[in-house]
């Protein structure tokens, strides 16, 4: 197979910096461009040192990024920057695999006023095809436009997939109490995710409306066939990756819920179900791709942990694992990483 | 008034250094002696540097303890310690504030199934008081013998009791996700507890049912008048102190809950319920003696997070506020102390 | 004694929460008011909910600063920012403590270099008295206009004092192996000191010559009476308080250095000198005024290490210390917090 | 090439997880027992859920090792283990890579003085290689038995090798402040390695003289071909991994340092030379096995900033080169992970 080549827009946050990480370690991918309107003309290596030797790039201006010399665009962005040029990108026959939020949710109204503008695409919205591969793995496979699913979201929808698919639970019941490591507030200069504010602490967030719950429900309500509203309450974790969701639902009929995860993820390659009565550990998968839950019950409700490193699982490796599929590698190559512990 | 004389059983854990550094600063109380039995013969202030010129005493072994000398005892003890000899403690006509869990449940059946041993005192379990003053105030007053409670479940049974006092909600529906810091394991050389497992992580721990599971339900059932059967859930935070109680419950009737929760809590030195919509954080009640509390709703499910440092309000802190309420001190004496934020 | 009145300009940092946390347990102080540029309006325990219930304030700006209300104004202050204003404060007969670096040189042309612009009142430097109880108590009784030192130069002149004071060592010889952790960078939005850059991680920075190595110079040569020249290198370290001097210094003279050190200090209320051998330990002194002192030596290199708490004895503790002799207080009053550990 | 055997000895440790990572990942090497005298019969993978799907293996007891069915066998064991069975091992024809301190001494009396116990095997002393490949590359390939240096002493030896070897410098006038990570400490359960006790806090420990100080001091003596003192005193960091040395020498004529150390370590795959004035984190090597060095200086004394991840180049990822080399495979194999940032 040929080299493919790829450009990424917007490489000097962490899902950038995690980009650039597991591209370098694909066997078929080389990155051609990585633009930076920050840091244009800086090193990568210098931004990140963990990258000498790695990256022999200079982040270039966006203005610069050239679809014409790549394959395939990432899109690591904040919000409400993708969607003023995917088009334009797209038309230029270049398949994209966007990580932010911009094509998540197929109801414009709904991103609008989660996001707080208009969206400057619409006419793509029900092009892009959510990114999640053990959900979606087809459709993503023939998309020009796969919209990476959140950190949040991946970790909840594949903790509750089973379930949901099995039709054995309440839609209503759902409460999802989530904790990140402080890496999803994103390599931004805020007071929040400072060292002093976030270190030797915990405390909720965002419990009135995270913007990651409508997505929650549009992806868990698509799962299930029906519609769901989960209740989603996230917290800070005084570290710098993971996920864990501890999620908990009414049952409505009797079931081996070890069974099920087990014969629901058989075949996947980043989804492991552990033993029951595990709890996962979200070091367990620092800087892998792999999801690990665990479900367990209690009288008629479910308990099932997940825990993802929300920076690849959760962003970039999940990227990658689409851009597998879109392009026809395997779906683990650049994916093997095992996690770091301790 | 004249100087209160305290002793402390077992000094050197976490619970026994907050307890000399609290006692250290209340106006009242000299302590007359500090025992430890791997440490007898060691200064203080040796093993605790931060307690050089607050603590001028030695560790001395346990059999050396002298009752007389004092006028309460503390036990800093781990389970099934102080029940050995508590009897004999009161029967030199001593108050005893017991910050272990031998006292805590008044079923014997039940401490036995939970602590795993046969309990050595049983006869003095239905004359212990369960030293929550916010809910046990008067008793904890007469009483000669106080049961100093769990730090999860003095946070969640104060996050709770508004609800369940005015009896607005299902009593089966609770559930409480919880998250300690890692001093609640004790100052003990557990691998689980090294910085280089418990840091940079986040997962559950003992959810086939945690030991301060029956505690929170005895409470949290008597607070109701009616039987509560909560889920009780306790995560590990890579942090040292603090804990955070993420309850959710599903509402029976209408009702304002943030007056509730004000209303209920208006006259208590140490429980603090924050405006609506709050987030409180764990740093900002961080070596402080006060519980904060935040309460809010989605759809029919009240949402409550709730606040405590463990080793103050969840342990020697409120061992101080029982025995001031025991000695006739001021309830607030020696527990002024501002949390050291950032 | 009538309560002394004390205003802060620029509150809404951490030294400036510092302060509001001292000065609410200190018995004589009420603090009238306090400034914030972009926190004006705001309530002091909004934005610091430690201080709930001990600081009922809301931040002013700073144009609404009232001199004729307060006896003392603290600066907590950016550098650069005091110097526009005090000279206007002294005159309406207030003292004024100013915990930023605008009056610590007493050489115009050095601060100009270290600081990058100039001087707004240079006629100031000769009456400002640097505020190192221990070295200028008598001085600082007396003045007008206290330059609280910095965190590093205080905790390496205390280190290194009694050696100096003595004679005993070669002055071109100092180097100051330094760390602090991440407070000392303050509550401000700097990528650097995210909890996703500065946690897990350690290294040096500014080695090339960071702003308190002439502070710590003019510091040293004051008084060792003759010119030092010490090689300053500060390390970050991904912890929230604390900073720790490791001084190497080629000895001149045979001495008994534990004595010389006990001697030196006997009498200082917040300078402890450990036992021989000792590694003192940046908690033990976290959240106190305290600095802790260890000597020993290898051939004939003395090696000193030496902590405090970089937003206490470094910073507001100090500053109320310096307050306290200023104002005829006792000079501990107000600072008799033990240290928090764990 | 065929697959070459392994086989670890004290496999449950942290150097033994690390080692499992990075043989599971290594295209020639296939592991075909692991030795663990606490956790045999427990599978690898539930003690470290990470390499779920890596490391299918149990855990056996070391009596049941064989020697016969490996070409290699690695000692992740604590000192004084290893010295036992090395000499059966070799006289199985097994090379010996050992992770542990028991070989690194040439001089018996001082190994005997710095570990406490008669050593068990002295006249292997003489045989064994010091595995620091930069240094000893072609005594590596040819050896049986490899003893890898400890991680302060491979990230001091790598920092100062260029000014020795060069004969710029005083060797009585070296000073290596060091920090480390927690992780050094092993996975042991100690109190001083807690969470609660290494986290948030910073000190030096082992002044009077830690083991790794003569292990220094032999490589740093053997490189310049005279006798170095240095002075070595370590810190423990709150952080998982990595190393970082800050070195200061007093220069005895004059060189570019920068062009220096660039030639020194121009062919070296795992030696990165960082530009003048560079701050080395040691988050730039977390989880590789590269160490980056900056050199600069400061009138005449050379400053040199190193850093290593000190479970990899200052451990396994060492083992697995010098493996490596006396195996024939390509010196890198196996260790092209990129540092995990952030």
């Amino acid at each position: 197979m040929s080299t493919i080549r790829a450009g990424i827009i917007g490489g000097s946050g962490y899902t950038g910096a995690e980009l650039l990480r597991l591209l370098a370690a694909h066997p078929q991918v080389r990155v051609a461009w990585v633009t930076s309107r920050g840091e244009a003309g800086r090193a990568v290596s210098e931004l990140f040192p963990s990258l000498r030797g790695h990256a022999d790039l200079d982040f270039i201006d966006p203005a610069q990024a050239d679809s014409g010399a790549v394959d395939v665009v990432f899109y690591a962005t904040p919000h409400a920057t993708a969607m003023h040029t995917v088009a334009e990108t797209l038309a230029a026959g270049v398949r994209v695999v966007d990580l932010s939020a911009d094509f998540r949710l197929r109801d414009q109204a709904q991103w609008e006023a989660a996001y707080g503008c208009a969206h400057a695409a619409p006419e793509l919205l029900a092009e892009a095809v959510y990114g999640l591969p053990e959900v979606n793995r087809a459709a993503i496979a023939g998309a020009r436009l796969v919209a990476v699913p959140g950190c949040y979201p991946t970790t909840v929808q594949l903790s509750l997939a089973p379930l949901l698919a099995a039709g054995l639970c309440d839609p209503d019941s759902i409460i999802a109490d989530c904790k990140s490591g402080v890496s999803g507030a994103g390599r931004n200069a805020k007071i929040g995710a400072l060292l002093c504010e976030a270190g030797e602490n915990f405390a909720a967030y965002g419990s009135a409306g995270h913007r990651h719950e409508p997505e929650i429900a549009q992806g868990l309500s698509a799962i299930a066939g029906t519609a769901v509203t989960p209740i989603f309450i996230p917290h800070l974790v005084p570290m710098i990756r993971g996920i864990h969701a501890s999620c908990y639902v009414r049952l409505t009929a009797e079931a081996d819920l070890q069974a099920l995860y087990e014969q629901h993820y058989r075949d996947e390659p980043f989804v492991d179900v552990m033993p029951g009565g595990s709890h996962p550990e979200t070091r367990s998968v620092r800087g892998s791709n792999m999801c690990r839950i665990a479900v367990s019950r209690r009288g008629g409700t479910a308990i099932v942990f997940g825990v993802t490193d929300n920076l690849v699982k959760g962003a970039a490796g999940q990227a990658v694992q689409c851009m597998n599929l879109m392009l026809g590698c395997a779906e683990d190559a650049g994916l093997g990483g095992i996690a770091l512990l301790p």
